[in-house]
């Protein structure tokens, strides 16, 4: 589900996804905003395996994290995703992760490039570019 | 180093390696495992990248462990290998995994068939059956 | 949903869990092992932060995996569990991980010892043992 | 090692630590700058475990990376790492990873906070400090 431009998915941390303070290891938050970000292109009917079946795939090109509280093992937590900048090339999903009772645990960006097989930039497909438009229009 | 058959490196537990219990998340010992027969398989004169290189790789069809001990954070933990059973198109590794008191983690194996990049079975390069078999042979 | 015995559950493979290979690595299998007898067990009514809060918890002492077929990104996995063996002290979960199209990837089964917060053998907790007991007698 | 201020160590890719690109998946240079910021400790005498051991621990703040390459399997990567600001509570190190042939790979760094077994707030220990210090200042 997307709403106002930020889609809303979750998922339960996992014995694996901890680490001996007992709470969810700062690097694993990353798959997480993996989570969110596949589950927002699903969401708008573009998903990843779609961009990648035409030859395309978004390389990481920068990530960030801040770590506002932890959140230990079971727990449901939320991931919401938006895109947050959206060039030619280039886009930005934008992350925030809470806990059941809804503190806010850790926000984050990421910044692709679209690259084509070759691993050469290539402009964002225009269906997609479209797809996540539509979801940023606020819808009165 | 292979003596009698059986490789030794180590490798070091890291906060990634730790669960919530403060000791290693038993999954990650199969990537020890994976640790231990690149090394064995480097220390042969046979990295697994020439295998791949050559168009084959090791596809695992079985792996097992058995967890003796537990080990926490910052431990130095050595990993033995030995290559137990050779044939056309499989082999076993088995494995021996030690504390820095050398108290025994955790023993196990994984068996692995040859396959092409079609995935389909092929025979062992000889080459890497004969260093196999030159480190079985006792040397004295 | 547990049915003659069996509970299923499903799961989405991430860029995370896969390999260079395309296809999940064989380690992560273990962890979707987690997921299965983690959402066995709040099936049951007796979820495993209840058996931690009561002081108890279930070590690993062997795992073990057979590798039939192999999975890529996105695949939503169902996993199947059950307790195969129950004793005083051990119990044995075993799993299927089946494709989207009902294919049979990866069988296996962990063996733990439920033990104290000394990490010392103790006995399964009765209420646990009757809510496994009762999933295993066939309704009719 | 540590020379004008930034320490060096070297770690391995393993298949575990690529995903189906061929490459690092990105959220696993995290576990990498672990590694840097571990061995820098090491290095200077003050390992994190005795930084425990004293009841105190860095809890992560922040934390950021940009990729300039990507790196395969089987490959010798170096971690370079430094402390680049240093406070009463926090301090950040700053990372640099390179391949083999000494391509840059990923920059990044992090942001932490000591704190104590309460997870409030605490001074970092005099000695940790001083070890930190007397590695910055160059050695003419």
């Amino acid at each position: 589900m997307i709403e106002n431009g930020w889609h809303t998915t979750q998922t339960r941390v996992r014995y694996k996804d901890t680490d001996r303070m007992g709470v969810v290891y700062y690097g694993n938050y990353l798959t997480f905003f993996e989570i969110g970000r596949a589950e927002y292109m699903r969401s708008l009917g573009y998903p990843y395996t779609e961009l990648e079946g035409k030859g395309s795939s978004l390389a990481v090109i920068e990530a960030s994290a801040r770590y506002h509280a932890n959140v230990g093992y079971d727990e449901l937590i939320t991931v919401r995703t938006s895109v947050t900048d959206l060039r030619r090339v280039r886009l930005r999903f934008d992350y925030e992760i809470f806990s059941e009772d809804n503190t806010l645990l850790v926000t984050g960006f990421t910044v692709h490039a679209c690259v084509n097989n070759d691993r050469k930039p290539s402009r964002i497909p225009e269906e997609l570019v479209n797809a996540v438009k539509i979801q940023q229009t606020p819808n009165d």
